[in-house]
């Protein structure tokens, strides 16, 4: 009984409101990551995201931002403001909001010694001392990539966390220190969910399929379709009974057997592809004209890649397409870059030149020129070769030169991963 | 003198809020962009940003984000929330805001029926006929990439601006309908100002260089640093006395002249390396281990890329190091892949290789594994091919995977930068 008074739980569901301070984003010099990083992991957890502001680096921003989403929220996530150049504005106006004062911490310092100890030179700056005085009343949270502590506080049953404003220090201290704390508080976090991803089935048709599945579903059961180009994310999600979602996925794989789907996906396809290439063993490789080298940068920024990445061509110039990939210079000509023909020599030409089991390859305009009557911009080829042979397909993106490039990318690796995952 | 009635002017500086709406944004689902452009491109103009909000796509969020922002803000700047299945709730509210109602207006109806006619195929939807219906006092603002108008209102001297929330519809309409009506308003948006990008000069060492002539700067001129890593940009922006800027740039660019430097750059080095390649005729191509692809990203980001940008290779594996770019294998096994020699060889083997006038190449260790004592993860060479030569500097950039990739990215287009400046 002690214990349950000790550890206050609530049940309602928890609404959250995320501020970030800086200057530089208020500037536009910075892209605020970190609301959209905070907001997802919340949402996968279950809680309400209600708003995000970013404000100045003043007193009186911060303050103002502080008292009306408090108002409104149960938890403030606060980001930005802690570097040991930011004069204390943040942490001062905490202390202020929260009627305490700044005092050295015993704790942040033992870790600020810890990190300094290891990382002597990256972290060496003379305005670090200041990093130990935290509000009085604060739970310090441990910051293991960087010098500035985060701060835990409590006030009238609502919660304020207070954390630093780079990105991987705030991707470090979200999982390991904020968010088991926040799932002891909240009893209505512990959500759980099953994800899958449909590839190439349009929404709509995916829509009809589940509808009634939909409709049958229990109370606190839901299914969300997260929709991107050329696949569709499913999530079902149990608020309560979490013991009726095996079953419930089991049935969800049932209806929709015929479609090409994968479990337990990522929203990024890279790392479906991590997945699958890591289970069977196998090689890729790209040749890639319009998508100018992106493939490669979305394989390669998963951890390991090189365990199943052998490499790349960017094949800009038709010189290098038939030199370096082995393109027929008759069919370059006859067929012109932009074929199903040069879309499947390129394919061919970089498994042949790295020795990789399967390969993908793009050739297209990206625009904003280049395009003619017959070939708009926006028209891409998309080539896969395998085990099973050579195949191209033609798309039309009729977006801008990034959004173009982008597309082109992402559909290429929805098409390697169809043809790996055909039987 | 009616004229001047008619045309308001305001010559404070302005102050705008940024409200975007839209679940998406509050679920993590999609990074809010649209706050970060509006705000440079307000910037840019001397404008200040005070506040950022994202807030909830109903009724009751939307109203009070405007009502608590106009009474801060001259502009408030509003995305999001007019899609045609967004069921028309951003317009009704703005029409409760202002005191009106939705009636069909015959100007968005005619840019209607002009998009439709020249894209059928991409803009057709059932809920199209919605989009011609605006709150009655606004003015619509013409959308060329997309069925939803933007608005524009006054009220009480103040503005409001609503725009798509679809961001290359946004980056269309400010800049064709939104800037020049504010530039219109507020004639303290008509700041002048120059920019120059210094390279390979620490921050510090600039700053202590300039600080005569910053000091010296007349009232209404003033100098900022942007600082990236490898480089800075330094701004000198005139909010009053324009006719001083051209005499004091000169002079800025003569304290500095024994530093590497550019006039008129990009925030984007990709971006002026297009503009030296071009006034040079000179072409270029690159050989990635670690950045993995995402120089050439870069590099072909850029629109007219293939006028200079031959191609690249990815060469992931030490096979594609050998076999494509003419990496000797016992250079690779004596010195590892990750070396100076390496990374020579490199980007000679893919300058060789496409007949480029320059390239570069970078090998290292992206992480999270794969670290030694000797060489730590984020250890990365860069190598710089040209007529002058071939050289490789070590750096490290003690970050995440995406972070040293990203750094070791802009790295080597700083450096690729710098041999094609050299004299």
């Amino acid at each position: 009984m002690r214990n349950q008074m000790a550890q206050k739980c609530y049940n309602t569901n928890m609404k959250a409101s995320i501020i970030t301070i800086g200057d530089e984003i208020l500037l536009g010099q910075i892209l605020d990551t970190n609301s959209c990083y905070l907001a997802r992991e919340l949402a996968r957890v279950g809680a309400e995201t209600i708003e995000m502001r970013s404000v100045a680096d003043t007193h009186a921003a911060i303050l103002h931002a502080v008292e009306e989403t408090f108002l409104s929220s149960d938890v403030v996530l606060v980001t930005g403001g802690l570097g040991p150049t930011k004069d204390d504005i943040t942490k001062q106006t905490l202390a202020d909001y929260f009627h305490t004062t700044l005092e050295r911490n015993a704790q942040a310092e033992e870790w600020l010694q810890l990190l300094l100890a290891a990382q002597p030179e990256r972290l060496k700056n003379p305005y670090n001392e200041s990093q130990v005085f935290l509000p009085r009343c604060c739970v310090p949270l441990r910051n293991r990539k960087g010098t500035a502590s985060g701060m835990w506080f409590e006030k009238d049953g609502k919660i304020l966390v207070s954390l630093p404003g780079v990105p991987f220090e705030t991707e470090t201290i979200f999982p390991q220190e904020v968010l088991p704390r926040l799932k002891a508080k909240f009893t209505s976090l512990n959500v759980r969910y099953k994800m899958l991803t449909v590839y190439q089935v349009p929404e709509s048709d995916i829509a009809q399929r589940l509808e009634k599945f939909e409709k049958s579903l229990p109370n606190g059961i839901s299914l969300a379709y997260l929709p991107s180009p050329g696949f569709v994310r499913l999530r079902l999600t149990a608020k309560t009974n979490p013991d009726d979602l095996p079953i419930l996925f089991e049935q969800l794989k049932k209806e929709i057997s015929d479609f090409s789907f994968l479990e337990n996906t990522s929203e990024k396809n890279e790392e479906n592809i991590a997945l699958r290439l890591r289970a069977a063993g196998k090689k890729i490789a790209c040749a890639e004209s319009c998508s100018g080298g992106n493939i490669a940068h979305l394989i390669t920024s998963v951890a390991g890649s090189s365990a199943y990445f052998l490499g790349g061509v960017v094949a800009y110039a038709n010189e290098v397409k038939t030199a370096v990939l082995g393109v027929r210079p008759e069919d370059l000509k006859q067929y012109g870059a932009v074929s199903q023909t040069v879309a499947c020599q390129m394919a061919q030409g970089v498994r042949r030149l790295t020795g990789a089991d399967y390969a993908v390859s793009t050739t297209g305009i990206a625009g904003p020129d280049g395009g003619t009557a017959e070939k708009p911009v926006g028209t891409i080829y998309i080539g896969v070769s395998g085990p099973n042979g050579t195949t191209a397909k033609k798309y039309w993106f009729a977006h801008t030169r990034e959004r173009n490039i982008g597309r082109a990318s992402v559909q290429a690796l929805v098409d390697l991963l169809a043809e790996i995952e055909k039987k």
